[in-house]
């Protein structure tokens, strides 16, 4: 039986009731810090009841967009509650975006207000202009035709919780544009709710966190943790954006415990050359993610950091994001000496993952298919996008499009974006794989590699390199060495030199399509 | 905006999905123990799809009741997930229940099929009697003339999971009877799987859990642990039923690292004569419930277990069960001193706890009400009882009937039950208070306190005494202590001394409804 229609309606979990919890429990603790200002959880939630009065000054009614365009600070922050304390859906845009990819994505999901700082300045006043229609407010000081957020604050009256929550949109979270035009991840309070929930579970974001969120708020690395340390009560110290030295300066200011890097900044940070002036013992948790961590930069992160759990997180703006974790456990002793070290994670709490073919039937454990996951924390759809929609979720799962296995633990190994597999002679060839091999070539400076057709195996393995500046090498040596590294049905049997720089994402990831198009004109490759 | 029809169906999550994800992570870490027995989950999960085949073989179709009258055992814990696998719903009986009170639940719920075992046996007879659409089945060996359940499973083909989940109810929970007869919550997928997932947050019965089960399986004591191990893929440890021995023993050989044990039940094992003899190092938590912990008894506790940690549970079969949560630090230091460990808890993740008065108007922090939660544990309401679903759930708020009060670190405290507080010249007077001081009276065996119509002050407090056999006392001596200890518009204006036992319900709790009774003929209660 199904809860009928004769039953109350159910409770509404959200923001706001996570807030409210927050604010009963530990209403005078410090919940934010950035720069020389702070807010006990009290102090926010009134702030937040107060920007809500200004949002409906503004004309936010009931599911009206409001996108904002900043780098982390104050004010954002306060808006990730009083967006839906309005009424409203939060639209976090991404300050990377060209203004024609700005002005796309307004047009899409028509805000009915814009909030930008004045790092934005530029790009916000053209959103305005093309948008008239579209009340616009200066974050920052110093616009002095522009309406200042801060004393519409002041000046507004605190209004009552609108009480969106459970399946009511949250969050339109764009997502990054490697396949055309972006399309926005619809999040519902239930989602992120469930996360955080989960995350405590993982034993992290919890009340006891003092976090640093370096992360940007247009990405889920910024929103998600932040509306976790919400829900928790702990701390949130904020940067506006990533900068290494500035990161371990708050580490010791605030005694930070916890925070999220990319591989990538973690080596930033421990590689600086003023490391060691800085006390770090009090982080606790290294969370990271987008790409496994390479044993190399582990030990020298765990060196520099002895006190530190390094804790991988795995997922998508669509799943809200994280689905799975790998335990800190299983970077040591055997588990690493079996390489699990390279898996990305595995489910976290109340969350389901399974690897399917391409008719969405599972595979067996240890074979590669398309990892696919479904849960509390899995997206309602893409905004105004029922066919995208239809297609990711079909079966009830969101088809990640990345390509992986699992094994006897419940770990997911990514080996590639499915769509960039090579299915060469009936074999699996993850490119990831065969570019790792190309690259461990002193004179490769980075290579994409990607199927081609042939006549007779389907696809064939192509490399296409860019060269170090002065170096000679020979499609012959590159391909020799290759073989030594990994099976020669692997290896490519075709090599281009590529002059110039590879077509990217704004998101700075190489566009495989745009290297695959002048050999697949007119043809049909096996998996997109 | 809410997710519209527009969209896909939302993931259900369910107690087949958290199996799903144990089997996955933890298929060959041991599950569950039961005297000689052990499962690893992969094997649970394997029987658990036999015994649902077994049961879809017996009739049981979508949302049909499947009944089990029991001790804890081995199928029994197999039952939690193959009723929902098979399509049906949970209903665990009262084994302390009569006859006629059974009877009862089963003309309520009518189940499709009813399974007992051994100890059991005279009332599953006489039930299947009474009911003979009924199928009944053995769950022990040696009747004869009724399917045996371990048999029907052996002869039984797996079946697929009926899919289950989401606000689909999972179990019916009889709550204990004193305010007539009995009623069953609804408990749905959602709420189970959320409970387990906020009660990891809070540090307990996780993967790393090794938890005796000793409540009764037809107690949210029971039922609510198991699913949470079932879930984080920890390990069960099954007993028939307390007892302080067995458990003590159990403890040591299994390395029990958590346990929910009454308070009395505490007592019991610590001054358990062998106590000394038994190795419970491993013992990390000690989780309590249904009464606050007295300062004297969690001193001997703390001094004969220096390893575990103590930690209130508070909550309701409607609300799956724990909506509070007293962390260990609010028992010591400063938080202590201050008489925090007489709080009943503070509300677990994303569930929400307020105070309001009789309007349902939320009252300023200290001051008294009913306690109401709210969240996405509350049950869905009562089966078949809509009126008293919807005073119990009103305004989307359960009211637990609880009388109490909340400090400023959210910690609730239970002063009394609402219905049995006295409003005495607009005084709020808590029976228990009064009671307690009662009782220090050494004449006393046993009081309790109620309200009765007076003219002026709309009620007046009036005591109802049991006196320690020989002894002799009189109605002054006793009221002239009782205004030593509290305030005198709290101490009784009357006292009846009473011969004979107090009327009890089936859990053993005081009628006071039946003590009033006689005072109250023809008028009408302030509070009911």
């Amino acid at each position: 039986m199904s809860a009928s229609s004769g039953l109350p309606p159910r409770p509404s979990v959200g923001v706001s009731t996570m807030l409210a919890r927050t604010v009963q429990m530990r209403g005078s603790h410090v919940g934010v810090i950035f720069g020389e200002e702070q807010r006990t959880w009290s102090e926010y939630a009134d702030r937040v009841a107060s920007a809500a009065g200004a949002l409906r000054n503004l004309g936010v009614r009931e599911g009206d967009r409001v996108a904002i365009l900043s780098l982390t600070n104050m004010p954002y922050f306060e808006l990730l509650a009083a967006v839906p304390h309005a009424g409203g859906i939060v639209v976090p845009l991404n300050w990377r975006w060209s203004v024609p990819e700005l002005l796309d994505a307004v047009a899409d999901c028509e805000p009915t207000v814009l909030l930008f700082d004045h790092t934005m300045a530029a790009a916000g006043r053209e959103l305005a202009q093309a948008r008239p229609e579209m009340k616009t407010v200066a974050l920052s000081e110093g616009f002095g035709d522009l309406p200042y957020y801060a004393q519409l604050v002041a000046d507004a009256e605190p209004v009552a919780d609108a009480g969106r929550g459970g399946d009511d949109v949250y969050q339109l979270g764009y997502t990054g544009g490697t396949t055309g035009r972006s399309k926005a991840a619809m999040l519902s309070h239930r989602n992120v709710v469930s996360e955080a929930t989960y995350c405590w579970a993982e034993g992290f974001l919890r009340e006891d966190a003092v976090y640093l969120v370096n992360g940007p708020m247009f990405h889920a690395a910024g929103t998600w943790p932040s509306l976790s340390i919400i829900g928790s009560g702990g701390t949130a110290v904020l940067m506006a954006q990533f900068e290494p030295l500035e990161a371990l300066k708050l580490i010791e200011a605030h005694g930070i415990t916890e925070t999220l890097l990319v591989p990538t900044a973690i080596q930033l940070m421990v590689e600086h050359p003023e490391f060691a002036a800085f006390d770090t013992s009090s982080l606790g948790k290294v969370l990271y993610g987008a790409a496994p961590i390479t044993a190399t930069l582990l030990d020298k992160a765990s060196a520099a950091l002895p006190h530190s759990q390094f804790i991988q997180c795995y997922g998508m703006t669509e799943l809200s994001p994280v689905c799975a974790v790998l335990p800190h456990a299983f970077l040591e002793g055997e588990h690493r000496a079996k390489g699990r070290n390279r898996a990305a994670g595995r489910a976290i709490p109340a969350v389901q993952i399974k690897i399917v073919d391409e008719n969405d039937n599972e595979v067996p454990r240890g074979e590669v298919g398309e990892v696919a996951v479904r849960g509390e924390t899995m997206m309602l759809g893409y905004w105004r996008r029922p066919e995208e929609t239809a297609e990711a979720l079909r079966g009830g799962w969101m088809h990640t499009g990345d390509g992986g296995y699992m094994d006897e633990f419940g770990l997911v190994y990514v080996v590639d974006r499915v769509k960039d597999m090579i299915i060469s002679g009936g074999e699996n060839i993850y490119s990831t794989e065969v570019e790792n091999a190309v690259a461990s070539h002193p004179a490769v400076r980075q290579v994409a590699v990607i199927g081609i057709p042939h006549e007779k195996w389907g696809e064939s393995v192509h490399a296409i390199i860019r060269i170090h500046d002065g170096v000679q090498v020979t499609e012959i040596e590159i391909i020799e060495h290759v073989r030594t590294q990994i099976a020669g049905y692997k290896t490519p049997r075709s090599i281009t030199f590529f002059d110039g720089e590879f077509p990217v994402s704004p998101a700075n990831k190489v566009l495989k399509r745009e290297l695959r198009r002048p050999y697949w004109e007119g043809r049909q490759k096996a998996i997109i």
